[in-house]
């Protein structure tokens, strides 16, 4: 029914995903650093960091440093997440490249995270928009517990597919479908697709698994299965989930990468240049990394 | 083409893969203490211990005194492994419920592990089965490096099915599809399984995956998907591979049997008991477990 997809694109989400769950405070040249060595990796999209107020998210308050200090590479396009106008005009100031917004699919969720509801938080994206239009920024739109939320449990695929469809219509030109909680299994990644991809073509669709359960690269494969070919992913597996403490965070980019190339699947991304990559931020995290890859790299 | 499974079995093999594969030596009493948690879960069938000469495998030198000392209940069913006629013999005083023999699908491997060719390991359990024909006892076979070999690397599917179909004619009722050093992907055992069943039923096979490069989950999936739905698991992810040290061993039973009641599929087993288990042996290990469920259970 879906094509298998031949060719991969990795959204690399570990400077922004990964590092704003990390307890440490990774120091601003050491993020410029790690970014500088993903832009070596063969990625072609790193999501840099986030233009968030400082007191929400103090482990990337310091966005502008590292997006004005960064090596650039043509090939690279790099993000940054921006939660409203103030964040965007910021990002803007900082050249990004793509700007990542973001709302949930569960009211409660919304609440807790954004202070809003759904509704209002459309409203402030279609501001955001209609600002982006005149810049020409490329938007991505993350729809956060898509598969689960912590407070309500099950999430309406309906809503999700009703909050896609707006987003597209705001002029949103990536969605990224996340698990925030890690709860998702590939049946139910298979059934919520099905759905969206009667409205949605597969080029504007991403996947973005946390791994707490161990079910990421399995919901990937389900993905996979479904034709999308647009993946999260966040080296070493940085992160967590701040409603599951102790659990893994996104699914490891060393894992996801190795995962797609033995099933001859084209990335483009050097493995043994990710793994340099997973070892510069373990050190400055001093604690151990939940790829599996990296493990056994590490003792090879 | 296949029938996705709405229950599966699954055989926990923490007590015998597991451990032997552990660099702590578990007391007798805690290995019995382990088994009589483990079959409290629901769990109905457990690879309690292997009858192998102790210069092979230490760590299950005491494979009487758990035999002949956990408490036996009678929907379990203990197993153990029996490498040659002489474990054959003890496993039968020892009056094991099924023994589960191996040989390997490279000969370099069969060569390093059994020390003969897969020809006279075939000759071997031929004789054992004669044996245990006369006793009425049930046999399990292992194939391992069915996909992949650490000396070889890829595995030629056609002599993976010749040997199946050798185990069956010599009266194995169950073969269990090993992922050795864990390089399994989907797409490969939605292959080697869409060969196989040409020749063997669904109900014959199992399959055996290691979780070295955190693709087990997805790889059990790519099994339900082919319709099998006997899988080998480890409590907490216990082991580990002897050819990748520091690499996960066996997919967690607790992660396994999670993943599969998310997806409304039955298993029968108590993932609460199965924490109290996988909890009890942590504290015996005194190591990180590699379960993510274990991870959530024990923050929760």
């Amino acid at each position: 029914m879906f094509e298998f997809p031949k060719v991969v694109e990795i959204r690399e989400v570990g400077t922004r995903d990964g590092l704003q769950n990390e307890e440490t405070f990774i120091a601003t040249a050491d993020k410029i650093k790690l970014i500088n060595l993903l832009s070596k990796t063969g990625l072609n999209y790193i999501e840099a960091t986030a233009f968030v107020h400082p007191k929400w998210i103090p482990a990337l308050s310091d966005a502008q440093a590292v997006m004005s200090r960064i090596e650039k590479k043509p090939k690279v396009k790099y993000a940054a997440l921006v939660p409203n106008i103030r964040g965007f005009e910021r990002a803007l100031e900082s050249s990004v490249d793509e700007m990542a917004l973001f709302l949930s699919a569960s009211e409660s969720h919304n609440k807790s995270n954004l202070n809003t509801t759904i509704s209002e938080s459309l409203n402030n994206i279609t501001k955001i928009a209609k600002e982006a239009s005149k810049y020409n920024v490329r938007l991505r739109g993350y729809i956060s517990t898509v598969f689960g939320c912590p407070y309500e449990g099950k999430v309406s695929t309906q809503q999700v597919k009703k909050i896609a469809q707006e987003l597209i219509a705001i002029g949103v030109e990536e969605i990224s479908l996340g698990d925030t909680i890690g709860v998702a299994n590939p049946l139910q990644v298979k059934a919520v697709l099905k759905e969206l991809l009667q409205v949605i073509s597969p080029n504007q669709l991403a996947l973005h698994f946390h791994d707490t359960y161990g079910r990421a690269i399995a919901n990937v494969y389900a993905g996979l299965e479904m034709g999308i070919y647009k993946y999260d992913s966040s080296l070493g597996g940085l992160g967590g989930c701040p409603y599951a403490p102790g659990a893994s965070g996104n699914v490891a980019t060393d894992d996801l990468n190795h995962f797609l190339n033995e099933m001859g699947i084209s990335t483009n991304i050097d493995q043994s240049k990710l793994f340099e990559a997973t070892q510069f931020i373990q050190k400055k995290l001093n604690k151990p990394i939940s790829s599996h890859v990296f493990k056994v790299m590490e003792k090879a």
